[in-house]
């Protein structure tokens, strides 16, 4: 093997979604030296479309820790959400029920922020490497091996290596089966996703529960918008027409008040499949799992960037306090910390589906039960508040 | 046919539970004439045992409408539950959390004192009846025949029928299949219940979840207990030693807190059924079914006997609107009306009963999210006073 050129960090990360550049940024901020390194090209990363909801947590750790203030400018505070059901909308007020709101902004604008404020402080982040690996996790001496976009082969020498290289992570498969669970769960249902170039139908969520199952009218701009309903995994995106589209949206939050959507060009088509996926523990020897690379939450939650930026903020109190001094109290007890959040929003997600979709094998009886159960939500506070926790993000561990 | 000895009546009602013994009662503190016929005779009913919690609006309704004082003098005031698991015991704290309680007071003891009411006021009961028939319910002529216990024939006429004949309801079967929604679920678990002669080991119930399956430890007097653990529904009562049921008890509520039944001589045992029913409508001409005989609930929420109060509560209130002023406004809204409260329950039974049992296909995912949601919930007063609000029964709609 030809000699590699050496690279010495404290903190080698693997991944540079928000969850990787967050650590990093979070790092550089305690003096802390990170690298992070990404398969894909920064523009690759920019131009895929990645919906998003931010916990006022995660609103609060972007701004307070001088990321950007970009999603205040330029995101939509919502101040609650519609549960739609019989055709009428019911509002959950999360302002009056627990002071708290979410902001609609997008995944892909967290990149772009975080990706800008690694340059402005000089991080070294490197975009579009390959033949990535790992060693020595489990001795003292872990290492990562990747080639450069210039050619040349790198490894890095670091104290702990960080897997936040998303669902299909590399990292995770160096844990030896035996040794993490793989707790699984799939729906059996996915969601049929569009964009489509079109003013908003409504200035806040709408989660629908119809017959005909669930819809959820998102928004992004003020021209364009996202919108989703629930389809059987097999649909493919060629087999709907942008008619057939719009019929079916319309279908599923019709109702007694009148309410439709405004439709426009669909101009994105896709087909979402509907998992649960935790990874117990998140830590193997030197290296500790993060975001999407530890744990998949259906996106009915919304909680998916919110929980990988959770990680990072853990993760980053615990590496601090062992480059502090010393101790590794916090790093090992990362993986059960960050663990209580990821089930907690993993429940959120479960309840959110099943409160709301259409389930395949669903008798008469647990359809009308379902519809009690909402029925059962809106006239309660006490209902409505536990959703808007859970929503809004509870406090953190 | 030989002729029928006829009697006369406003409201012929078909079974002397709870259900039938409050509505005549409340009917004849309203001025109106009710006949009450039951097949079983009144020691058969009284030596049944039946569990019971009773909501805070049973309690009110037996104590104000001049039933009885005994829930008050001799049932136990609970103000609170304990949810167990992980080992470890969660008070819900219904009068702090919602400002009510529940009563423990057998089903039983609550027939005694309706029928004893009914004695006292010279109400119309028949016990021990057979061969029991309704016609003309779809017309202007609504008749219940039956032989009374004295061998004679007679007929009732009267002007509404009362299905509250119990789960097995000859009432339900008249009313043409085309024409009533059977609403079904069935669990894949049944409950394994004893009577034990033991102290109390607890001063309220505790509903505990463990890997081992659902266990619930509730109370009867000072010195006999009732206790359940979730179990096969083929499992055979005989096959049960004591044994090995109060080893297989202690096991499900162990923990690091030390916590232990108290144990005795178990002098009942029984394998309880899981399922849910509901009847809709609820009504088929002049005949209104209630309680049992139009729906059945999972003992998990503790709803059966409350629900069918409440039917007779919203039933009672149209009859006298009836009786007064010939609107039948009352009477058309009673199916939708009382239906509220049942789907409501029916939720509330379901989700304490998917909260607490071990589902037999539950994978290792779902098995800890189970646990998510416990923590979550006890982690919360939004989420336990919504627990307390469907467990101390919702305000009367």
């Amino acid at each position: 093997m030809a000699q590699r050129e050496l690279l010495k960090t404290q903190v080698g990360i693997v991944g540079a979604g928000p969850a990787g550049l967050m650590l990093s940024h979070l790092l550089a901020q305690s003096g802390i030296d990170s690298i992070v390194i990404e398969k894909r090209s920064r523009r690759e990363i920019e131009e895929t479309i990645r919906a998003g909801i931010l916990e006022h947590g995660s609103v609060k750790m972007l701004v307070e820790s001088g990321v950007s203030n970009r999603v205040i400018d330029e995101g939509y505070e919502h101040e609650g959400i519609e549960l739609r059901f019989n055709g009428e909308g019911h509002r959950i007020d999360f302002r009056d029920l627990v002071g708290e709101s979410v902001w609609l902004y997008p995944q892909t604008e967290v990149f772009k922020d975080l990706a800008a404020a690694r340059d402005r402080d000089g991080g070294d982040v490197r975009y579009s490497v390959s033949e990535t690996g790992v060693t020595g996790i489990t001795g003292d001496d872990p290492r990562i091996q990747f080639t450069g976009e210039d050619g040349v082969e790198y490894e890095i020498d670091c104290d702990f290596v960080i897997g936040a290289d998303g669902s299909r992570s590399m990292c995770r498969k160096l844990i030896p089966e035996g040794t993490r669970a793989d707790n699984f769960r799939e729906y059996p249902f996915a969601w049929f996703g569009i964009l489509a170039e079109a003013p908003m139908s409504a200035p806040e969520l709408i989660y629908a529960r119809s017959e005909r199952g669930f819809a959820l009218i998102s928004q992004r701009t003020e021209t364009v918008q996202r919108m989703y309903f629930q389809c059987d995994p097999t649909e493919k995106p060629e087999d709907w027409s942008e008619a057939r589209i719009w019929d079916e949206l319309q279908a599923r939050v019709a109702g007694p008040d009148g309410f439709e959507l405004k439709e426009g060009p669909v101009t994105d088509k896709i087909v979402l499949p509907f998992r649960s996926y935790v990874c117990e523990p998140m830590r193997y020897g030197k290296m500790f799992l993060a975001g999407d690379a530890a744990h998949t939450v259906p996106p009915t939650g919304a909680k998916g960037l919110n929980l990988a930026l959770n990680d990072m903020r853990v993760l980053h109190t615990a590496l601090t306090e062992f480059y502090a001094n010393g101790s590794e109290k916090l790093l090992d007890g990362y993986s059960e910390r960050a663990l209580g959040r990821v089930w907690k929003s993993q429940h959120f997600s479960y309840m959110m589906t099943t409160l709301l979709h259409n389930m395949p094998q669903a008798s008469a009886f647990d359809s009308r039960r379902q519809l009690a159960e909402l029925e059962t939500l809106v006239s309660s506070r006490a209902g409505q508040t536990y959703l808007a926790e859970g929503y809004t993000g509870w406090p953190n561990a």
